[in-house]
C-alpha cells in the first residue's frame, strides 16, 4: 500500500487545485467528504474519478461494504490522516473523500428529462441553496437551474446541506438569464413557466398546476429579476398573514413545491 | 452630552453581563443592536429599558424621527464609537443598541393570547429557529413554545433571522416538556395537539385544522420526544416524493403552517 504524506505528490496537487470553483468548472468534476455523502453518492449512480482515503479508514471492517462498491468505481488513493484534514475544507472529513463527476444535462435532454424545475435566481447562501435542493427532491421536482450569481452548487456547504439531494436530481447552473430565455423559448415549449412573485393576485394554492413547469424563486433581498417576471405566464404568491414583508427564499419555493405536490396526489387519488 | 469611553463605565459592564443568556432571563431582558430591529421593536410596542447610541448617530438627520420616539421610551445613553464595537456582538451595530424588556406571557394568559401555537422541541440552529418563527408570523401563529434545549430565541442572531417577526408573537420559552404537558391538559383544554411525524398515516393536506390548535415540530435529527407524540391528538405528515428521508425542520414547519392558512382562506371566501 502506497501511503501519499506530501502536498507535493502530484494527485494531492490536482486535488488541492479542485478546492477552487472554477477549476472544478473546468475538469467538471466536485469533491465529496467524509463517508455518508459518499454513499449517498453511489446510491445515486454518481460517476467516481478518485477516492482518497487513509489507511485507518481501510482498515476499518465498517467500511468494508463501502471500499468494495468504490473500487469498482475509481481508484483507491491512500494519504496519511494529516495530509487528509489540510486538504479537506469540514474539520472532520472521517478518513474520506472522493472527486465525482458533475452530471451534466445540457439544452434539450435537460428539459426531456426533468418535468418539475425548479429556477433559483441569484440565491446566494450556501445553506439556504442546500435546504432548497432537498426540498425540491423531497416534493418530487426533478430539475434545477441555478442562474449565474448564484452560490456555486459544488461548493461543499450546498453539497452537506442537501442531505444527498444532489445524487437524485439534475442540474444545470451558471447559465445567464439570456441563455436561460433562449433555452425557454426553443426547448422548454411544454413547461409551464412560473414566478413567486408578492405582487401576484393569485394565492398559490388557487393555481391549477400543469405537469410539466419552471418555478421560479428569486434572489431575498431583490425577488425576481424584472425580466423573468415578465416573461412568467403565471404569477402566484404565498398570503401573508402577519406583519412580515417576505419569507425566507427557501421557505417560499418549500411552501410552493409540496402544494404543487398535494395537488397531484389529491388527483391521482 | 456625556460619552462614555471607559468599559468600566458601571452601564457598559451592566449591558457586557446582558450578552450572557443567563444574566438575560435574570432580568428578563434581551439585546438589539441596530437601526433596523429598533425600528421594529418600537414599532411592536416593545418596552424599551435603555438605547445606547453614539454621537455620530445622534447628529445624524436621518435618525431624528427615530430618536424623539425611543426618547419618549428610555433613557439615552451616549457612548464612544469604538466602545460600541467592542460590546456589541454584531460587526457593524450601525451605532445604536436598545435593553428591551422581554414580553412575558405566563400560563392561561399565554393559551388566551394564542389561538395558533407552534411548539419546539429542540430546535438548535440559530438561523433555524429565526426562520421559523419569521415564518410563523408570516402564516398568521401568535404562539411560540420553545421548550428546554432549543436555542436562546434572544440570541442575537435568532433575533436577525425573524427579520423583526419576534415582536409580533407571544413567545415562551425554557418551559421543560413536563411543564408543558401539565399546562396542556389545565390551561389549553381548547387547542388541539398535532404532530408533525413520519410515521403518520394522514397528509398534511388531508387533515381539517381546528381555529385553536399547537403545532409541534421536533428536533432535525432526532424528531419529536416520543412522549410528545403519544400526547398529540392528531398526527398529520408532509408526503416525501423524493430520494430525501426528512425535511429541514424549518421547511416542514412552513408547509403545515401555511397549508393551515390556506384552509383558513378558503373557508373564509
Amino acid at each position: 500500500m502506497n501511503i501519499i504524506s506530501s502536498s507535493q505528490n502530484d494527485k494531492i496537487k490536482y486535488l488541492n487545485k479542485l478546492y477552487r470553483s472554477r477549476n472544478r468548472r473546468k475538469e467538471g468534476v466536485f469533491i465529496l467528504e467524509g463517508k455518508r455523502l459518499i454513499e449517498a453518492a453511489l446510491a445515486g449512480g454518481a460517476d467516481f474519478k478518485q477516492v482518497f482515503l487513509t489507511p485507518a479508514f481501510f482498515k476499518s471492517a465498517a467500511n468494508e461494504k463501502l471500499l468494495a462498491a468504490l473500487k469498482l468505481e475509481a481508484d483507491l488513493i491512500y494519504l496519511e490522516e494529516k495530509l487528509l484534514k489540510e486538504t479537506a475544507s469540514t474539520v472532520n472529513p472521517q478518513g474520506i473523500l472522493a472527486v465525482v463527476e458533475e452530471s451534466v444535462f445540457k439544452g434539450q435532454d435537460f428539459y426531456n428529462k426533468a418535468d418539475k424545475i425548479l429556477l433559483l435566481d441569484r440565491i446566494q447562501d450556501p445553506g439556504n441553496m442546500g435546504t432548497i435542493i432537498r426540498t425540491a427532491v423531497a416534493a418530487g421536482f426533478d430539475g434545477i437551474i441555478a442562474l449565474k450569481g448564484s452560490v456555486d452548487i459544488y461548493n461543499q456547504k450546498v453539497i452537506r446541506s442537501t442531505m444527498g439531494g444532489i445524487f437524485s436530481i439534475a442540474i444545470r447552473q451558471k447559465l445567464s438569464q439570456q441563455e436561460f430565455l433562449v433555452e425557454l423559448k426553443e426547448k422548454a415549449l411544454d413547461h409551464e413557466l412560473l414566478a413567486a412573485d408578492i405582487e401576484a393576485e393569485e394565492y398559490h394554492f388557487e393555481h391549477q398546476y400543469q405537469s410539466k413547469l419552471i418555478l421560479m424563486i428569486g434572489n431575498e433581498a431583490n425577488g425576481l429579476d424584472p425580466q423573468l417576471l415578465t416573461k412568467a405566464k403565471t404569477k402566484i404568491k404565498i398570503p401573508l398573514a402577519g406583519e412580515i414583508e417576505s419569507l425566507n427564499a427557501a421557505v417560499a419555493a418549500s411552501v410552493i413545491a409540496f402544494e404543487i405536490l398535494a395537488q397531484a396526489l389529491k388527483k391521482s387519488n
